[in-house]
């Protein structure tokens, strides 16, 4: 499934039942029809990114749309295992490579908050450009389900209301008196929250909210990871532990 | 330490006891001088990249020279755990990252090595802008080692006498039979190599071959994690290992 190309075609655009019409248009028919030239009778894997996948061919193209005729149609159970990482915020020129990486490494979601050393403002809601890239990295690894992207309003105290819901949440901090390294496991099992400071790290009043929440501290080892490194290896780690379970 | 902006001093430029004299040229005194327009009295911390460090201040500064005097200085004893990884080469504009988080993540070298689906012909030594790359990220997280690039010559064959002379030798091979996935500790204690493909994997003549001198395989999962991805998450489990002794 995964060395057939694949397509996006957005949740509310798949047709109540399998007769159809299936109807691809927009950059992703022309991404078909004109930079790989498919020609009717080509197969193809569409997705919607919530868990939603399906074999296809094509029919015929008209006016830039593309007719797809359905060959199997699969839906997955949403996984029991899912893992959110909340990021401070940055000015990041890493921001684009971390949302590749999160649907790479199968995280459940993103959410940004704006942290007391925070460098710029967040938007007030996920940018298109940011769900473009997840919808990029998901045609190339054929993940079925596009991370979810939140920006989480309120500073640390709507942080702390975002982390109802979670069985288990966790908070990155370099200065813990505790030193608890994640197991196999911590990071990869149920509902998981991840929360790691910006650049430059939490104020301490903000940690001690979040301890005061339940949060329980994390160290990812005795030197300062950056923004993007820490992300990923917390993701890298429930991808494992995802992985090891048959 | 890691509060003090840090220069690097080639290993061949420290003078041979500690009375000096000890002086910095060229970009680093440059940066020193000029951009940071550091003044007389300033103290610095200095590292060659081969475990030595030191706390320095700066005497006076002449024709772009920054001469010092030394307070303390700190040869680390050589680690025990040292991670190498070997990449299939590649035309990768991930290359200058993946440097860069080699030594955050505290890896003990790179080497490159071309396989069968390589793309393009690595060059026949480390390149000087590699170094470059290193010396930039050691500036910013303050780790004294900087990792060793290689480029191993010969193929799969030059590859198999390369890892002569480690303790633990692993290919990351998506296709093993028997699906090993790292456990804390498998990369991160002794001297370890690990073998990863390019882009497009390797081909099974080669996984054969490395698996016939011995090399054990290991799965970073199900799904095929990219080249940089892969290199980084190994690099980071080795990292975590070490971070969880005392």
């Amino acid at each position: 499934m995964t060395r057939l190309n694949s397509f996006h075609l957005p949740a509310e655009s798949w047709p109540g039942n399998q007769n159809g019409p299936w109807v691809l248009d927009g950059p992703e028919a022309r991404h078909l029809l004109k930079v790989l030239r498919a020609a009717p009778g080509e197969r193809l894997r569409l997705f919607d990114g919530q868990g939603r996948e399906g074999l296809f061919v094509l029919e015929s193209a008209e006016r830039g749309r593309a007719l797809l005729t359905p060959e199997s149609i699969t839906a997955l159970p949403l996984p029991q295992d899912r893992l959110v990482l909340a990021l401070g915020w940055n000015k990041s020129s890493r921001r684009d490579w971390l949302l590749e990486k999160a649907v790479e490494l199968g995280a459940w979601g993103l959410a940004f908050w704006r942290a007391e050393r925070s460098q710029g403002e967040p938007p007030t809601a996920p940018k298109d450009s940011w769900q473009d890239k997840l919808v990029q990295a998901a045609k190339q690894c054929a993940n079925p389900w596009l991370p979810q992207l939140a920006v989480i309003p309120g500073g640390i105290q709507g942080l702390a209301a975002f982390a109802q819901g979670f069985e288990q949440c966790y908070l990155c901090w370099e200065k813990a008196e505790t030193r608890h390294l994640p197991a196999p496991g911590d990071l990869g099992r149920g509902r998981v929250l991840v929360v790691l400071g910006p650049e430059g790290g939490l104020e301490p009043v903000e940690a001690d909210r979040l301890l005061e929440a339940g949060f329980r501290p994390l160290s990812l080892g005795p030197s300062v990871l950056r923004w993007e490194t820490a992300a990923l290896l917390c993701m890298g780690l429930a991808h494992l532990d995802r992985g090891s379970r048959p």
